[in-house]
């Protein structure tokens, strides 16, 4: 090979720290591929827009089919993101034998199994690490380095956003929408934050990671998820008085031949390492039958640490076209899916309940968790307010089948005012 | 391919985590490589002796050469150590054809460039994942993650034994003595503990790990190393009481064209992450210009984990095998290595020092010290004992040759009665 050249397909955030990777790291990419690489065509919204890199207007297009249908360009770099287009255009970029290099974790999510296929029966690469946090290359561990162990657990801070957010709220005593608000102002948030804050762009990855992990099929549907939308301060200072820290978790786990993957937001204990990650940053711990558990933890957004990303992948389709031997690298799933139910997921759980301060309250309402079988760790109970006191309660492991019916049960217990926030404490 | 036939140099610690991990995870290996994986044969020093696992007796043999020379072996998995012999062993089966995976350390700082070059010319792949970090998959993520970014710093803890060690000695107020005792008795050190204990094993981690990340060749005798035997419970009171944990730390360390690396017994911000990785474990950092701060953390040895890495590259070894594409994986340096001088690594540093216990003795050293241009951070005078002071210092930055030649000018000092033990103050 003379010489590879690239069509990219995006020109924003990543797209701009791809060009700036590739400029400057030129020199190791050389050795490492032993061609050049250049970077041929760039996809735009707005030709006339002002971006962090300079690029020569001759490369730069308003027309993806320039790129798409160009037989010179060897490698299709997606980072414009979207779905149902995306999906399209890259499809017919792999039945036109172009390799496929992705950061887009709800495209995979959606379609990974169509597009992995595509590409194998078109000899194509088409590799998507930077689709899950960012700069730490945990796709890439989980496939390779832990070829020879089953998993059986991954648990992790896998969305930077919202752990931004919570940690301004845990460590600063901001509100959620102060929190937001500023996250939004450093460019930590998206102007539209949906899929961040309602735990969405997390669920994704969390598919993506026990697809591989579990080597079954799992995508978003399969993913029990929720946000922080609604955790109060109080929540936290709450959780803070018993030694936890709030995060939202996302928790991949195997027993026997099921699995359950959920996200949301959770309590860590204090001492765990989970609990120390701040701001932006990730964190994955993935525990193996043999190796036993080991983490990666790592910048998970921001344009240069995703576009090294991105640029590694490169380099690894770059190298398989020197060797001849694209196509070969996915992993299709082994097993078929099973997921637990409600019954076989057992977890502790903290949960506030606003109560009659009268004798006999405090009985009546241990006795509804011991009728449900569920014993309680701790309780700790707020200064009254009139007649009103508050309790906060944190259980023994319980199924969340059990969790369930005691909610249930506090809601119609004649003592119970009303069943506040509730957190399943994760680690 | 119908079968892959592995050859088995040892049957120790990790040679029995090896069978193990091939036996139990025996369906995702056919699933990942695509044919069945056998041990045909493992080369044991005692065949009378009881071993972790049991093997059938027909696989076993005294002589190497059964393996090395038998044409139906396609790959040698190396877990015996040694150094010499084990070479020689292993380039007559490279020569041969055959693909080696080895878990060894001591050869690799030695004799990797030797022995990657033979496996390249021959057309076989070399891997030894397991040789730093046991669990851990840095190896891999440093040559493939990292491959578009450029490493300007690798720092962390790669010897379980000594951390073991620090971490009894530090927690429970163990003499060196009783910790390297009860490691003994675990498993964690071995009787001969030497290369553990003197930081040679970490200086050979950290010369095969600056080699893969700064693309420079660097052994051994380029690793500056000292090990922790002579740490007493003071230095690591001492330094308590400053805001520091005491641990071995590999550092490596790019300016510019070039480069340093150290492996010593060091100071740890209390609150940085790396002061929290306990015992046996293990924890890495890599600093890149694009991704910023990574870290991965995991087992740092052990049988199972370690068989875990090994039998990882197995895998990968089988994959080229599949696609035909052995002997393409090693990376081989692209720069010329450049150390840095004694005036160009700047560091801060902590120093006891038993001194007279008279009026200007404190404004005499410090004058000292600020004559070499050294300024000092803090300052902390233990109660006077007689006439017999002692204060610990911690300076700010500054050269090894300026930390060098003030120990030099400490010495000769009149008010100074001795100077004590000193260390790194590394993050």
């Amino acid at each position: 090979m003379e010489k590879i050249s690239i069509g990219l397909l995006g020109l924003g955030t990543v797209g701009s720290g791809v060009v700036k990777v590739i400029r400057n790291h030129q020199d190791k990419l050389v050795h490492g591929v032993g061609c050049p690489v250049g970077i041929k065509k760039i996809l735009v919204q707005d030709s006339a827009k002002s971006r962090e890199v300079v690029v020569d207007q001759e490369l730069v297009t308003l027309d993806p089919n320039e790129i798409v249908d160009d037989p010179a360009i060897d490698i299709i770099v997606e980072v414009m993101g979207g779905i149902e287009e995306t999906r399209k255009l890259l499809l017919r970029a792999l039945e036109k034998k172009k390799h496929v290099v992705t950061a887009n974790k709800d495209l995979m999510a959606l379609h990974g199994p169509e597009l992995l296929e595509t590409a194998s029966k078109n000899g194509c690469d088409l590799f998507y690490e930077a689709s899950v946090a960012g700069g730490i290359p945990i796709l890439r561990s989980v496939a390779d380095g832990f070829a020879s162990d089953r998993i059986h657990k991954i648990i992790g801070i896998v969305n930077g956003t919202t752990n931004y957010i919570l940690t301004k709220m845990s460590d600063e005593g901001k509100s959620y929408e102060e929190a937001l608000n500023e996250a939004q102002k450093l460019g930590f948030a998206e102007s539209d934050p949906e899929a961040d804050v309602e735990g969405i762009d997390a669920a994704r990855k969390m598919a993506i990671l026990s697809t591989l992990g579990f080597s079954m099929n799992v995508g978003l549907h399969d993913v029990r998820f929720k946000g922080i939308t609604n955790i109060s301060q109080q929540d936290i200072e709450y959780g803070k008085r018993l030694g936890y820290t709030m995060k939202l978790i996302g928790v991949a786990e195997r027993d026997g031949e099921k699995i359950d993957v959920t996200v949301q937001p959770a309590l860590v204990t204090d001492s765990h390492p989970l609990a120390a990650v701040k701001n932006e940053n990730n964190a994955v711990y993935v525990y193996g039958e043999a190796v036993g558990e080991t983490m990666f933890y790592g910048p998970g957004a921001g344009s240069l640490p995703t576009a090294t990303a991105v640029v590694s992948d490169l380099v690894g389709v770059m190298r398989n076209m020197r060797l001849g031997v694209n196509g070969h690298s996915a992993a299709f799933p082994q097993f078929t899916k099973k997921m637990m139910e409600a019954d076989e997921v057992f977890k502790k759980y903290f949960i506030r309940l606003v109560v009659e301060d009268e004798v006999g309250t405090l009985a009546e309402v241990t006795t509804l968790f011991s009728k449900e079988g569920i014993s309680v760790e701790k309780i700790w109970q707020n200064p009254t307010r009139g007649s009103i006191s508050e309790i906060v309660l944190v259980t023994h492991k319980a199924s969340r089948k059990s969790f369930q019916d005691i909610l249930v049960e506090l809601n119609d217990s004649s003592v119970v005012k009303h069943v506040g926030s509730y957190y399943r404490i994760e680690i």
